[in-house]
């Protein structure tokens, strides 16, 4: 089995950890425990381009016992934790190609190996591993996608119809993107700036640029620690929410004078950009919770001032000819993933169970046109549904009657 | 001019209730200076069946403005404010068939009454003056509908292939129903609740039924007012999100017992019930805010209760045979209309300002289908960006880079 | 029986909404229960200085379960709700001599006639009743004080030596200010607001003046329906504990450019005034939420602009020459009591069982010498804990190794 | 110069950290210039028993600065930061007596150490220092203490007329225990949590087991978070509160069977025992963010489930017969120390500036009897507007005619 990874040695502390993250992810034990018994994947070759995580490690095992072949590699370079691309390794035979900080070299052929398996079904995070396969011509029964920037891609490739083969909006899912990208990537993203710095968030002025799914989870997060949140958008509509949600709403022009920490979830490009740094008070922390390191333009920022300079973990000194400091946390990258954990087991439970059910999907949809899908919606509620049985919350039905009425028109006042 | 309302005397303090209004609806005033301008409604009869508040009067006052001539029914029969309609009357020359109180008889005399004038265009809340248009074969260039339950009902006549002509569901557009439905409802429930009971709602176990626009608003209130809150839901996933916005999530049933305040926003039929007031404990407040009287068990109530027993404005008793005491707000009618003023002119400023577009919409496209529609995107953004401009907030656009990298699908890692 | 109200014929519904708010004053009921039995109070005159509102009159009717003859004034000219006066003349044979919207001069007439009566006890809400005691050398037993303000004026008496009669400050029972102050003010002074004005507070930027615990309650409740809250202070560590609380902290000066609804809760004077009247946008509203109607300096607003000139009930709109429009509630008095009902009787039932047991206290202590007193810390335990049962909650009790522990010193790591 | 530490090529790293800290630590910073100035301390020997952290790193600096002689040993046997000590020694030559994970035995040897220089003052943490300092009958100026826990400890002491020396209660400091007790240990016991777990806080019922100030901060925040919070309480009147925040609140023998999460923070011994672990749901998190590791009744755990076995850094599992898995964070020492970093240095700059400035107060004020004293409100007061400084923030000024007000009885309605 080739694989390549940093130490197999890490592979105890890595088991034990998947061990945990197991506990918690409770739907997708469901699922794995249903796979064990009809083996739905039956022969699957499953190449994966996700984070590697403990929650991830969960998932590929679960792949593997519904019959599949999965093989891994890391969709972000700061994303991976060694001991678990060991422990599957190690203990799950399952082939890892991934290794905390590789260049963008290693990064590329780690997807390439994962590529050159010939997998029938490609499950990835941020369309890398798609947008490679479709460079090299590969064709797979289908394709799966876990975040908002990935779609976006995606559906790009969609509409200049260059889409080969189908590919499912996992992140379309309700049961993903209201869950993961808002309770995961709120929390994950405060934890990672705690790793970070140990700031007091209390009293502080907390910009988030981009109020989507995202953005309102850390939003939200931020003013549950006693930040004053400012929200950034170019989007009308969720401006307005923002500051119907009790936020303030400028422009980050006029924010870049104020905050005290900016974190960047736009899935754009170049967000905060030379002009915002030289307005920005001295010791303000930066950070990204979207899906690439670009979003906090580094170029920008290595030619107005001077460093990296390490002061803390994940945590970088940029000095300006005026003397301000501005702290890069995480190189810019994914902050949540990169300085802490990723997104806790119990929301991955509900993005990865619709990731495992999407597999199955396609193989028993073999005939879908190469466009982009979401699960039906059968799926999505039925996860829902298992979510809250693990939860002990029981809910409402609705009566015959009930029904009935929903679909009158009749009866009014 | 024929108008049936209850007395022409309180015009005068209708009238600066009004102008407080619109001092609070400058988007809508904005759609009027432009109306004014260009006439876009011109010799348009336009039959409208809302709740007669002063919000509703600036509407009627911009229609007119747009060369239309408005008339104006009530959605409910407890909602109207009496010198709203005076008002109207007298120095606006625009007739009104409505008065607070009114019984179900003279609540359809006045639907028929502003249906008999040959409209061209109808605007609703509810459906009831639509539906009753279906009843009676009449035939209009189009429709508008303002309500969930309302565009619930005419989605069921377009799929039973009944619908005879375009509605616009202006409930759909984002600058409505995020806001109205959320921002107002919240508001005004516990506006309502106040204004009939007084009680403190700190320390409280709050119900609240449906996890919908509605519903997430009230939800959010409550909480705001230091109430612990419950939330009854049919939707596995509404239910998951409750839960994850840290509210109690359980059965009606187990509810019932623990609850010191229920209030329904499903738009559906008997959700508290019989076997719901046999649990309740002693002093409980029950209100709704859907839109039809339907939510709550009145039947029900009257026959395990004595009562009702009007204990304040709005609020009355009803005791069972165990001696316990349930407390009934407005009758079961909507809290935010009957017991206070319902949604504030600011938010309402976004959903008329939908509704008056709505009207040139369908002037302007009168070669729709018989189906139900959303109005266009572009609208609603431009809504969202004058309401941002009155409000004195500068937002963000995207660059040209931006925009490229949005639609781009080559650019990765 | 002497008396001055407005009109006798109010009774009815007086009587009924006094009933309503017993029902929800639990605990001060197990006081009347036991005081109907053991009679504490026989024979005292007890004149009283109170919001006329239906929880006040809970009390009155307590304080005569305890053998005592109550006389009530009011003490504010807006507050008293008429159909509760005529009420307890009628039903209970209580003297009252207040009437809503009295003058000056008939407000302190009202004192001098409770002050007549050869008072044992006085009960004052803002120190008027004493304050005039004192100018016209009238000796009791004792008084009670239920504000903060009146507090600070009754502190003011003793330093200057000039005290001649103990004074429970009844105000600074925990269980009077950590809960009456923060939790009443704050939801009844949102509620007066929104009664005077149906205003959205989403999304507005809303100016506390004054963090101590009801400027806390304010605060905590205007975030809570989602304005945006600024806090102005004179105290650098409540104005730093405002800001940890994640609101903006600012000088008024700043904050009156800003501010769209500015509430004073500061027991001072003079705060809002003619430069901050100058600095304020057109459309902006002003309440006040403290005790007297000093905190808008109306007599610099009447001088820089034309007005009032009444727009709703309990709303005053003034025009500056510039033509902005300042909006005044409840002419700058409690707007809690003028514009909506005070604080609910659940939160009023502390407070009075804490008035009523001070009542107590000074008969069954009657050698305290001349000073301003707390209640003994057991009487605010026994009224947390009858107030807990109430609610149906149940709490730990210390074990006695815990005790132990608690009182130990040697015990480390 | 002799210490004890773990490992002083670990001092780069602990050098850079203290200088992060530093930097976010300005109003010590004020301090440390006056101290380099006036030098207050010139000559002092000062024996600390503190957390080694980067904060504690900065307040001994400023006591070299200030003319001291600074000797440290740790208050905990887990809060030590291995390369801080070796900072503090190597580049700062202050003697450390501490390393992270010392038994009982070193943990009392190293507070021998820092007694036996013959001390003038001590800074003590818990009252572990100055506790053994009265079982050695030492005898110095005075001490100062940073706890609740401490100051209970002391007046124990006091009460029982065996203090020898005066000691300022630090943590009595509105600026201290307001700030830090409340958003220190608020935010970093959840990102303890955090660390140990990396669970989902979202939808989780969240036990807190005390609701003092360290409780209302970690309640506060775990709402914050998205948890449904529960609290158990011994005080009514704190219980009470609690209910009125919104919390549920209850016995902790009821709450076992609920909660998937419990923090104490009650300052008392056993109050998580037998029988609640016996109730506890399978997965239960317990940890700690009391001064000592007793509040989670370890010995009791340990007989009835097997363990503890190590699952992730600082989380062990036990085992029960029933097979219910129960996990213990940092030993059940303070979480946020253990686990984490303890309170961040925007908080600890205001606490410890308390600290210097206490030890600045006990030199100038040599004549206190032995009593437990408060630092004076004038260095609260004057903290309190350095920190707002610090944070560009302006606050108002009482006016004379306001101040005069403040003073006055007369001036009434």
């Amino acid at each position: 089995m080739k694989y390549d990874i940093k130490d197999i040695k890490l592979a105890g502390i890595g088991g034990r950890r998947i061990g945990w993250a197991d506990q918690r992810m409770k739907v997708l034990r469901m699922v794995r425990d249903e796979f064990r018994r009809k083996k739905p994947l039956k022969d699957l070759t499953i190449s994966c381009c996700l984070h590697v995580t403990t929650e991830t490690a969960n998932l590929m095992i679960t792949l593997k016992t519904g019959g599949a072949k999965p093989l891994l590699c890391a969709s972000n370079p700061l994303s991976t934790q060694d001991d678990v691309a060991a422990a599957l390794v190690k203990y799950h035979k399952i082939p890892v190609f991934a290794y905390r900080g590789e260049n963008r070299r290693a990064y590329y052929q780690h997807i390439n190996a994962v590529l050159r398996e010939k997998p029938d079904i490609l499950i990835d995070d941020g369309a890398d591993l798609i947008a490679t396969a479709h460079k090299n011509r590969i064709i797979v029964i289908g394709g799966t996608e876990e975040t908002t920037t990935g779609v976006i891609r995606l559906r790009s490739l969609e509409q200049k119809r260059r889409l080969t083969f189908p590919v499912i909006a996992v992140n379309d899912s309700m049961t993903k993107h209201l869950f993961d990208n808002r309770y995961g990537t709120g929390q994950s993203t405060i934890d990672g700036i705690l790793r970070a710095t140990n700031i007091l968030l209390s009293g502080l002025a907390f910009v988030v640029c981009g109020y989507g799914w995202c953005g309102r989870g850390i939003a939200m997060r931020a003013r549950g620690m006693g930040a004053e949140v400012i929200v950034c958008e170019v989007d009308p509509i969720r401006a307005l929410e923002a500051r119907m949600d009790g936020f303030r709403v400028m422009s980050l022009d006029d924010a870049a004078r104020i905050g005290d920490v900016f974190v960047t979830a736009t899935g754009d490009v170049r967000v905060i950009t030379r002009r915002h740094f030289l307005r920005m008070k001295d010791g303000v922390i930066l950070a990204n919770a979207g899906h690439f390191d670009v979003e906090i333009d580094k170029d920008a920022l290595k030619r107005i001032a001077s460093g990296p300079k390490r002061i803390r973990s994940e945590c970088d000194e940029f000095r300006t000819r005026q003397g301000r400091r501005l702290y890069l946390l995480a190189e810019g990258r994914l902050v949540n993933l990169a300085a802490a954990e990723g997104h806790p087991a119990e929301v991955m439970d509900l993005s990865f169970a619709n990731q495992a059910l999407a597999c199955q999907y396609l193989r028993e949809n073999q005939s879908l046109s190469p466009r982009v899908y979401h699960l039906p919606w059968e799926i999505d509620q039925r996860i829902a549904r298992l979510k809250l049985k693990t939860m002990g919350i029981k809910i409402d039905t609705l009566t015959r009657e009930q029904k009935q009425y929903l679909s009158s028109w009749e009866i009014g006042t």
